[in-house]
């Protein structure tokens, strides 16, 4: 059955974007994607930093609240609507909340043929890598480098330590016809 | 009955995305915010100035292809999914075929409160600020001024040309409850 | 004498950085652009929100400390330096001191013929595009709109509560020849 | 004698930036990050693309004209004259001429302590970095990446494409003292 769904989990500063940017352009056919900065993006500037929202904490935690949960949960039913539409799509998200985010996602992509890829990433190197983004909260790659893969289950896991972006997402195209 | 989905309609650099962040700031209940702009940021990047992608001419056209209109359809039913699930949203677009992309999104949210809105902007003024953005092809804001509101109906029409982004939203907020 | 520095003084959200790339559209020559965004891009990332940077707080007050100010004069000498060095060159900036800002940058430029202009606009309206503009610290743009201008003079001054940044552009433009 | 400014030289996506932003972060001192990046968005708009601009070809390559290259040297200039004001600068640049493009700053920071830094990246990698950047005309990195070294000295060099960001910026920090 040919995957209609990639969905990539890893913590901050992992890779997952550039791994999706180049999923797009090996992947001969067109995919969209969307991830948690995207849903982020399209929340209420109010939302971010209280309480419903999402909070960044200084030490890197994130913590979200019933809003955030609420409006996350009616995306992914629209996310998956797109796929059930016809559009193949790959999803970069952290997982947060480890195995019960998976489900979440496995309840809102019922029926669909989804490909699960784990993004690893050594936790000093990522918090390395979020140093060199400049553009993140100091603290949340190391936090959350191993957090959010706990009860999390894969088809397929990509390590980004020594291997480019470029390489993961040829491995994940490979399994992905 | 409450107004699920607010969707602007109105040419480049008419002032959309400024209503859609002063109304997700007026609106008391947090709405998320989809658009055109989200839509081609979720593309592969090979598909911006490909056949079958999206196309900006020097001149200030934009023509799209077979696989855009294909995804976009997706996105729109997904748009639509999210709502029914629950979340209010708002959507701002550039009706570039006029009265056939009202349908289109007619179509994707059969059965929802939709409150159609109309963003004008004198041509003249809109070129005027598409300079002071600085990241548009040029030409754009005038040839969709017109355009992009022939054959489209509205529940109402706001004219930034002479009022403020907060007013506007503010107009429109008092429709949306 | 021809002028060689443009310097736009106004409060956050005033339409300074909108009037700047109209400038750089109608002037003949090709002018560089520089302000104070450019500069805290250039600042170590660990200078945001720390003490001897640049802190902004909750309410939208701004207060910068003794290493921000060294790298800012410093910055300001070489700025002068690029127009002696023959750019033609337009500076956006917010007088956070008022009268002391402006004495700062006229030892710097000391000898170049500068075109002094005094962005306005109403606070309240500034207000509202800072909403519309979704990312600042909200409060700003009312602390800062009348407080910049405090002791300051100017060759032209220009207000953008009514007037478009390429009208205000124009006008400033014609006295800069 | 204490170094003044740092100069990284190396081809698109050799991973300038990222090294930069590490520097700015492990070294004690506060120093002002300038780069062809940020020369690119101080110029108008229109010189993007144009005669007399830049013009970045479709296979990747990129010329510049006259225009350009004048208000690159004044720009230089005033680089210079920051750190002679004082300021500690790293600077990321490009030597799209190779040798003469080093003799140029050589000639603007004459008298000042600098350390030359060759930022290397095997070719094929930093073609695979392009796209997972996906904001790059693709083909700059591979062309770039010999090319930028020609006859080009350096106190030290260090090599991405087996070395982190952070690495890199260590090894250079511990000459910059």
């Amino acid at each position: 059955m040919t995957t209609q769904v990639i969905i990539l989990n890893g913590g901050s500063s992992s890779g997952k974007s550039g791994i999706v940017r180049c999923l797009q352009s090996v992947l001969p056919d067109p995919w969209l994607a969307f991830g948690c900065d995207s849903f982020v993006d399209a929340l209420p500037a109010r939302m971010q930093g209280a309480d419903g929202g999402i909070v960044f904490d200084p030490d890197g935690g994130v913590s979200v609240g019933a809003d955030f949960r609420a409006l996350d949960e009616a995306w992914a039913e629209g996310i998956a609507a797109m796929a059930r539409a016809g559009a193949r799509i790959v999803i970069d998200d952290v997982f947060l909340g480890g195995a019960a985010s998976q489900q979440r996602w496995q309840k809102a992509l019922d029926g669909l043929p989804v490909l699960w890829v784990g993004v690893r990433c050594d936790s000093e190197v990522a918090a390395g890598r979020e140093i060199a983004r400049g553009d993140r909260v100091s603290g949340m790659a190391a936090m959350q480098a191993d957090m959010v893969h706990e009860g999390v289950t894969y088809d397929l896991e990509v390590d980004t330590t020594h291997t480019e972006s470029l390489e993961c997402a040829r491995i994940i195209a490979a399994h992905a016809v």
